[in-house]
């Protein structure tokens, strides 16, 4: 039972990883890029301290631009990250040999989070299932299980070396002469997994 | 780290409580009961057949009769079960051993379900963590994940022997002089679980 996750380095996914492969699931992590920057390696690199496997899907340039337009018209990143996370989620679900897509959306989450009838949609137009590991579980709980499995290194993300969309979205607007703070919150934390703390078993 | 789990012995909720042991939890299983009946019988033998600890909750009557009253005037039982399963969770909640409560709810059930905001609202007044394993996972997961872990009893629910709030309701229903089939729509199928197909750990 093969499972493509979305995998940004980040804690959330890497949590969600965890509980794919406890729920007995052989997970391959999947990270998204543009092509723009190789910030995915940062991601791969995260995934073989983990012990996954590991590929990048590269989505069409079109996507980034369209995406940047959003943010840019409501000068805030919230559609733009929701527009790039359902593209890639699409992405993954209509490759050949995928049967099952995954990511470390969480309950707590404004964005990306698809809502009932996108998820339903998203499994019916291209015949997988779609698991959220996350989705049940409040802040609390992530907390508890993230605390106790890795490692995490946390910063203000426009200084953290990282593999969500964002980064490449920062830079495309950069490239067009516009200032990412403009657009993203300041203080917005994001964090990187860099290892274990306790072996993934924990028998 | 202990979770009281909302237990009826359906696949849903033992489903959900072995999730929470994957994820390194110490499982309670917690059946409520208004003692009108002694259904919850059910669902501490399936307990038992899983290897979980198990204790019953009474809830007050008046909350069956109130949940009854809402059946009766909707004609259908959905604002009933909700009714009951929110004062379910607020009670377990509220014992003071009890730092996590969990149920079995999913993503594609209408009822019982908290929203966002019934869910903070609900960790927040009693302090304590909410967690729902399968609210990230769609029908197929589910399925593909109870085949391969239980042996599974599925009749439609008037005939089966079971632990959920449905069996008491229809219980006062009938002591009220009102059949319940007028309430409950026909060839509602239920499951009970009958112990592990293979071994929980799976290793």
């Amino acid at each position: 039972m093969l499972v493509h996750h979305l995998y940004s380095g980040g804690k959330d996914s890497s949590l969600a990883a965890w509980i794919l492969t406890r729920l007995g699931y052989d997970v391959e992590l999947v990270t998204v890029s543009f092509g723009l920057l190789d910030n995915w390696r940062f991601a791969k690199e995260t995934a073989e301290r983990l012990g996954f496997g590991h590929q990048v899907v590269y989505l069409p340039r079109e996507i980034l631009e369209k995406a940047m337009e959003m943010a840019i018209k409501d000068g805030h990143p919230n559609n733009a990250i929701q527009f790039i996370h359902e593209r890639a989620l699409e992405a993954l679900a209509s490759l050949p040999e995928v049967e099952r897509v995954s990511d470390g959306t969480r309950r707590d989450d404004r964005v990306p989070f698809l809502d009932l009838p996108r998820a339903r949609s998203l499994e019916d137009r291209f015949n997988v299932s779609y698991i959220r590991p996350l989705l049940g579980l409040g802040y609390r709980t992530i907390r508890e299980l993230t605390e106790r499995l890795f490692v995490v290194e946390i910063r203000e993300s426009e200084e953290l070396q990282k593999a969500d969309y964002e980064v490449e979205l920062r830079h495309l607007l950069r490239e067009k002469g516009i200032d990412p703070i403009t657009i993203f919150p300041r203080g917005h934390i994001q964090s990187r997994v860099l290892g274990w703390k306790e072996e993934p078993g924990m028998e």
